[in-house]
């Protein structure tokens, strides 16, 4: 399989210092009374940038605009921002730790908070939106419609709901399966979308490529929740066994650990499946395949 | 002056049935685990629909496409609707009734408030971007980057971010409509601004009523604060004298109650100017005319 030969770490290096460098710039500091700090501290703090990677090797695959997939890429990462800023706060998840740093409700009080998240949401959409010929209207039409699709109630609003309504709950593998979709897998699968909709793929290889993010986007949780009981808050630089405490289902207390590191596995093998009937070339794909076996092996 | 013969109550009831129809049919109650039920309690609830007026008085007055300016008005009321459900949420203002009823947080609990702020932004700009042919690409995107900015950093956020850190401050009268600026005239000037995008004006009429949109933005947040001690809950259908109560900095604790109710009038005046020198015909301005009049003579 190519993603042997491919250097992902190469190829990331690249696509994650143009990633940084557009959030840097374009989350300015400059927002009032403190609310750009808020924002930057949110953002501009070494995330994996998963979602970015997602949309960079989408659109390579299918030879997309380069200026449209490096807007979608780090708006996808502002979403993924907020949704973390809001979902710490504490009447949600009510944590204090995340990447190794309190968290932005710690740091900058709750309504700073509130107010970051929300703002984080709303310039995703103005990135998405640039007001010069660099980004075709046609291609920012899809690319909001993706991404608020994907954050809102039938995508991670809409997982995040479900999510509190099951605490506590016994879920059944169907159940879980949705919440997860929604709640992480939408956004995941929307950043293939997104850097799939920077060029012009054939409804074939859209479908493929939607499958290939629907499998990604759930292995990735399946991982989180193997991660959550097998390694420690200094690895995963948040607060670890947190699921099992708050007594949220997980895949592992479904599965068993076994269980879910072999349904991980298996939704890899779908993942690249899927992109095998895409039409697209074994080398346009390669950054995708190595991407999803990351996913499956990564240790926080 | 036309706005004496214009009927604004029967222009209104035709568009505000079309708004409501399509508010009740766009947000879904089926959304996951309670999540539609809170969001459509924020939405579906009596509110004057000022900003869905705004941009079907200013689509009109530029001929613009009707489908676009039905899904600008919804989504302008969107983002107004999520920014009262944080707004009241015990983090920022702790307000436990709105339009007379119990706010969502009261309603349905902060997390799943939080939660349906945040799927209703998202919403807002899933209604800009239909997948369909009846609205031009570009006029899709052009909505977006306009209700991005407006609700944003730069607009409706960042004013909230300067309302929280303003608490107890003495404000000079530059400040204070800076914030108000963005706090409340964004999303007012963005909805006129929208309503125009729907169409295809040139930039003198553009400018026009760019500056007709910031000077009706303004007046309505003179007359919020003139309300908000003249005024009663019950005619309100919210707290009434709050912003005293929270040392908030207000117009009225400005300029007196006689100066702010002279400041409104200006506005007015300038907010009619501006109409004036947008090139438009008169009767084609004239819902836009009567609007005006009515933020500065509203009781509640």
């Amino acid at each position: 399989m190519s993603a042997d030969r491919f250097d992902l770490a190469l190829w990331s290096a690249a696509h994650l210092r143009a990633v940084e460098e557009a959030l840097c710039a374009w989350v300015h500091a400059d927002a009032p009374a403190g609310l750009g700090a808020a924002m930057r501290y949110a953002v501009l703090d070494g995330g994996k940038r998963l979602r970015p990677l997602l949309v960079a090797a989408a659109s390579e695959a299918v030879g997309g605009n380069a200026q449209a997939a490096l807007r979608a890429a780090c708006a996808t990462e502002l979403i993924h921002a907020y949704s973390l800023v809001h979902d710490d706060m504490p009447c949600m998840d009510n944590d204090i730790l995340r990447r190794g740093k309190p968290t932005v409700h710690v740091a900058f009080g709750e309504a700073q908070a509130l107010l970051a998240g929300d703002a984080l949401q709303a310039l995703a959409f103005e990135l998405l939106t640039p007001d010069d010929v660099s980004v075709p209207a046609s291609i920012q039409a899809k690319l909001c419609r993706l991404l608020a699709v994907a954050a809102g109630q039938r995508g991670m609003a809409g997982g995040q709901a479900i999510d509190l309504a099951s605490v506590g709950q016994q879920l059944t593998q169907d159940q879980l399966r949705h919440m997860h979709c929604l709640k992480t897998g939408a956004l995941l699968q929307g950043s293939v979308m997104m850097g799939a909709a920077c060029g012009a793929a054939n409804p074939q290889t859209l479908a493929a490529l939607n499958d290939f993010g629907a499998a990604l986007g759930l292995a990735f949780q399946v991982v989180d929740d193997i991660l959550d009981v097998t390694s420690d808050a200094v690895t995963l630089g948040k607060t670890a066994g947190k699921d099992a405490a708050n007594d949220k289902p997980t895949y592992v207390s479904l599965m068993g650990l076994e269980g879910a590191q072999t349904h991980a596995k298996d939704l890899l093998v779908d993942a690249l499946s899927a992109l095998d009937r895409s039409g697209l070339q074994t080398t346009a794909t390669q950054a995708l395949r190595a991407l999803a076996y990351m996913v499956v092996s990564r240790n926080n």
